[in-house]
Order: structure tokens, then C-alpha cells, then sequence
């Protein structure tokens, strides 16, 4: 049931009879009081939704201006009705040309992302995730919790990748090594794992220390040797389009020639060059997510596409199930956090759901072989 | 055990040497007497196939200028060395600008493969096919031999696809109308299939008769009307790069905007605008492999890529049921045919099942769905 829209006075009811008009096809309604609908708490709120987009929605969202008691159901709505394509504003126009000018995940900037987004506390995520403290997409078939949907999921790659006692697997952006423990606990497989986190890397190496597994604060492009597997979890939404050609090069000189790569990412829809505006600046600087046609582009020559696997609703309820970690926990961490980051937080959690529900980002694990498996690879799920 | 290479004498004894040294790499001797070495019957030949290449192997294999017993695994021996790229000719750069030039898959030229290919004659088609003659890749997933293997085929895309009796599907390039005819028997629904080959549609006509199946002798881009589902079958290879986007287009709306496309069709690992000259120029006129990021890049906007499968080794076992087939009956077909058309058959069918055998070239199963299913399409295998 949707109440009559709170309209404020003056200049600022202009902005707002213009929001709500572009919030109709979503059927969100401002000042609204269905689950989601948007609570204006300060009338400056539209206009700065209308002149920064995504980066003013989110600002505001933080600063306490606005509130929605399901924001994921209503930016999923958002999503699915197209509003942010028809909200693009100058700020988005300046990062789509930046990205066309700069590389950014050039080999100097690589590091950026460890500093500002993994190394913001071990004691946050060590709350909001599974106890391996896997940092990615889990798996949910045929698991009801967060742990064993994590587990779940690294036995897939396992069991996708054929592991075999003994074998030397590379794992790009290892996190806190629980991928990599998992693979040589249940596996018996030797492990080398890099990040470009100090945090992750010293958690990583204490974490894994009885097992033959190395962690090394590292960017893929300084790697050498060979490795019978590969994987890399969540970390190809940093290498950036213009580096996917250099890094998929690089991890095929990594493998054996009868070797398996396994590329777990979040892909999108549409081949863009750059992130959210608001993603860009609080979350993940340098990030981007990539299409389907920029990997399989990226891949020719190099690689054969042995098997896709697209899951990204999974991603939906594993953004949930941290989002409940977090919320749980949030008085241990409230006193160094802040109320400003948990609003930052949740709004990035709940957005990132809504973009899965919404079906605008996808959850790939691409399988790929230097020159094809003889006779076939076998697809497991 | 290699014998002494044969060495014809005077001009084509040069001929033969660099030939002969090119086959090295993949272990092939001319004049040898392995398996899959290659007997030479003209020593005109190795100047044929270094002038023409492709083409010129081709032709010098129907006049009976060389032969090899297992073909296949010589032809597999000479992708994976990649001897083909080594070998570009003349011919091939030509084939390569028109294709720039041209639009070899354009509308007025769409029925050419239908009279030329489809049209040869149903009593070659009824010999080597399954029962239901289904003109593509079968899949051998628990079944060992062509007739169900096929009908698994049919039945993994009615799965991929949720049927439900009564649902509306087209079937675009219908072949003779057997998957039309497995779907309206099996799981109720009603279809229209349409193809370019008037053989085709008549017989397709004629063999679903008793079932709610309408069949057009028609483009697609002819189409109007709305569909529950919509599949393609093997008939993609056909629409040439420069048409995906209309052609996805096209299929887009025509479907129901809850509805799913599956489009199965061989593909290639690289992005390419033509075929192989021979290829061309005697089974195939028009047609062209698509990569995945050809598919991928002409999907995008319109299109969420919902599930890929890639079995394209299932397609050499196809392709040596259908030489089984065709030797066996062979004597049936010989005085319509002749010695010339069965040598270029074999070579077709054997020459295909060598590039699905050097994982060249794949077979993919794609399911699309305008939005996104909602909570995510749930693959079946």
C-alpha cells in the first residue's frame, strides 16, 4: 500500500517530484511506506541523487539522509527498471573517460586495492565470514549455511580442476589462505598462493603454517615457474580490461602445458571499462567487472574454453549471509568502525545482492586448457 | 615404422621434400606406410596442396591423387602441429577480404546452402542419419549408439529448455523436422520449424503430419509471431558474423519475455570471418564457425547468457557414426553418386571429426534469456 510521497517545500520539491517521477517504473515510491519504498530524512536528498547519481545515492545513504527497510529489494528493483542508465551524470562520464586514458590496475597501482579494501581489518572479516575466511562467492547446492556453502565451493574448484595428491597448484589472490589450506588438507596438493594484501599475507602464512603451502605478498606479473593447476578466486574483478590479454598470458606461461586454469570472477552483462562511481571511490578502487565477450577475446590464442558455469544468485545469498555475520557482530566492532562505515558497508552488501537478483551481475567459473583436453573435459557442477 | 619417404623425380621431387619436411612436426611421412602416414598416388600432388593448400589437399584427395588409411588421425596430427596456418595460401587471403567485403550470409543468399548442401538427396541423408535424422552434434552421455544418442541429444535441449505441453517452440533450421517431432511426442508442445532447404521441408512436412507441427520453407529473418521457447540446432554455423546481431535480435523478439533460446552450434576457438576454402567450395557454401566472443559480444543488451556447455568431442564420435553409416550403404548409393562424391564425402566427415578431435573446433550449447531468470536458470546436464 503506497502512502501519499513526502513533498518538501522550495527548490528541493522540484528534485523531488523529478526522482519520483524516474522512481515510477520501479514502483518505489519517495516517502513511501512499503518495505521498498525510500524514507527521506533530509529534503537535500534528491537533488543530490539527481546531480551525482549512484555516487550521491550512496553518499547520502551515508550520511543518514535516506533509509529503506529492504534496500536490496529496492535497488534490485531500481536495476531490473534500467533507472541507472538513465540516471548517468557527469562524475560517470569522467571515470568511463579515465579508464579509456589510464590503465588502472597497471602494475604500480596493483597494490591500491590491498591497502584501502583487504587490509581495512582482519577483525571485520574474520567476523563477517565463514571460519575459513573465503572471501567469494560460495556455492549453495545442496548446503543451508555459510561454512559448508564455502566448502561446497571449494570442492567444486577441486573437483573441476582434477586435483591429485602431490600436484603444484597456484592460487592468484589467495586472501587469507583458505582456499589454498582447504586444497592441501583434502587434497594433498603443495600450494603457492599470492596476494597484494599485507594483511591477507601474514593472516595467510600463520594461517597455513603446517601445511606445504607458501604465501607471498606478490603481483601475478612477477611470478615465475610452473604449476600443474591454477586458480584464482575473485581477484580477475582487479586485473582491468586492459591487462586481461597480459594476465591470461602470464598465468598460461604458469601452467603446465597439460594443465587446468580456473577463473572464478563476477562478470557483467555489458563489456564496460570501468566500475560504479560509488564502488570506485568506497569499496574497490580499481575494480571492474568483466563481460563474457572481453574474457573469451582475452582468452584466444592462448586458451581453450573447456567449461563456463554461471551462478551468480549464489552470490545474492552469500552477500546476505555476511551482511547477517555483520549486523551480528557489528557491537564488537562499532567502537572502530563507526556509524558512517556500517552504513557504507551495509549499503555495498545489499546493493551487490540486489545487482545478482537483478540478474545485471553474473558469477562465472570459466575452465580453461592450454590446447584442449584430449578426448574432452568432463564438466562437473 | 617409417619406410624410406617415396621420391618422385625431377620438379615435384622439391615439391615433395618441403611438403614432406612440413609434416615432420606432426609425425606424418610422405610415402609412409604408419597408419597414418600419407601415399602418394600422383607425384603431382605435394605441388598441388603447397600451391592451393586446403583446397588443394581437398581436391587432389577426390582425384585419388594420395590416400591415407586412418585420415582422421593424420588430419588430427596435422591441426594440432597447426601445420594449416603454416600453410596460408593464396586462396585463402582471397577468401579472407571477401568475406571482409561481402556479406556472404546476406538474405539473397541465404537459400544457396539449402539447395546446394541440404538438397543433395534425403536418400543420402536417410542412410547415414539416425531414424529421426538429426543433422547435428548427438550427445553419447549414456548412450552407445547414434539413434539414442541423438535422442539424448533432444532430450538435454527439451530439459535445458523446462517444455511444458502446450508451451509455443520454433525451431529454426528444422532440419527434417526430428527434433520438432521428439518434442511435440515427448513433452506435448507445438512447434513451428522453418528451414531454407526445400527437401527439408517437405520431407519435414510429410514425417510430422500427425503432430500440431507447422513447417515453413523461410528465413529467419522473415519471422514474426511470439514463442515460449526457441531453439537452433546446427543451423548458427550458416549466419555468418556479420548477421549474429540481427539474428539475436531477431530471436529476441520473438520470444516471450520469460521465455529461453537455446542456440547449439559448432564453434571456434579463435574469431574468424570465413570457413576453409574447401569447405567452402564443396559442402558448406556461406558458412562461417563463430567464437565465443563473437557470440558473446552479439548478445550483449539483448541478451543474459544463462548456461554454455561445450561438448565438441561428442561431435567426432558423431561424425564417424555417420561414416559408419555411410560406408555401410554405401554400394546403395554409388551409381547416383559416384567414386568423386564419396571420396569428398569421406574426407568431409573424417576432416571434421580430426578438427573436433585436435579440439579446434568445439560444440556449444548456449541457453539465453532476455532478463535473467529470476533466482538464477538451473542448468541440466
Amino acid at each position: 500500500m503506497a502512502t501519499q510521497p513526502f513533498a518538501p517545500p522550495g527548490a528541493s520539491a522540484a528534485a523531488h517530484r523529478t526522482l519520483a517521477r524516474l522512481l515510477e517504473p520501479a514502483d518505489v515510491v519517495l516517502g513511501g511506506s512499503r518495505p521498498w519504498d525510500i524514507v527521506v530524512h533530509d529534503p537535500r536528498m534528491p537533488a543530490r541523487v539527481l546531480a551525482q547519481g549512484s555516487l550521491g545515492a550512496g553518499e547520502a545513504y551515508m550520511d543518514g539522509w535516506w533509509d529503506c527497510e529492504r534496500l536490496d529489494d529496492m535497488l534490485a528493483r531500481l536495476l531490473r527498471s534500467g533507472l541507472d542508465r538513465r540516471l548517468r551524470t557527469a562524475d560517470a562520464i569522467r571515470m568511463s573517460l579515465l579508464a579509456l586514458l589510464r590503465n588502472p590496475q597497471g602494475l604500480r597501482r596493483a597494490f591500491i586495492v590491498g591497502r584501502s579494501h583487504y587490509d581495512v581489518g582482519d577483525d571485520l572479516f574474520e567476523r563477517m565470514l565463514d571460519p575459513r575466511m573465503i572471501y567469494s562467492c560460495a556455492w549453495w547446492e545442496g548446503a543451508s549455511d555459510l561454512a559448508s556453502a564455502q566448502e561446497a565451493k571449494l570442492d567444486l574448484v577441486c573437483r573441476k580442476l582434477g586435483l591429485e595428491r602431490g600436484m603444484r597448484v597456484l592460487d592468484i589472490g589467495c586472501g587469507w589462505g583458505g582456499a589454498a589450506r582447504f586444497a592441501a588438507e583434502r587434497y594433498g596438493v603443495t600450494v603457492t598462493g599470492i596476494t597484494v594484501s599485507q594483511n591477507q599475507a601474514a593472516t595467510a602464512a600463520a594461517r597455513c603454517r603446517d601445511l606445504p603451502i607458501e604465501i607471498r605478498l606478490e603481483d601475478y606479473r612477477r611470478l615465475t615457474g610452473r604449476y600443474d593447476r591454477i586458480w584464482s578466486l575473485g581477484m580477475f574483478e582487479h586485473v582491468g580490461v586492459r591487462n586481461y590479454r597480459r594476465y591470461l598470458r602470464k598465468v598460461r606461461e604458469l601452467l603446465a602445458p597439460d594443465g587446468l586454469f580456473l577463473l572464478h570472477t563476477i562478470g557483467s552483462n555489458r563489456s564496460v571499462r570501468r566500475t560504479d562511481p560509488w564502488i570506485e571511490k568506497y569499496i574497490f578502487p580499481n575494480s571492474m567487472l568483466p563481460s563474457m565477450a572481453q574474457v573469451a577475446r582475452a582468452a584466444e590464442r592462448l586458451w581453450v574454453i573447456e567449461d563456463w558455469h554461471g551462478f551468480g544468485p549464489h552470490y545474492d545469498r552469500t552477500l546476505l549471509a555476511w551482511l547477517h555475520n555483520f549486523d551480528a557482530h557489528w557491537p564488537e566492532l562499532a567502537a572502530r568502525y563507526g556509524e558512517r562505515f556500517r552504513r557504507m558497508w551495509r549499503y555495498w552488501l545489499l546493493g551487490s545482492a540486489a545487482a545478482f537478483r537483478a540478474r545485471r551481475n553474473q558469477l562465472w567459473q570459466f575452465v580453461l586448457s592450454p590446447h584442449g583436453v584430449p578426448g574432452g573435459y568432463r564438466a562437473v557442477r
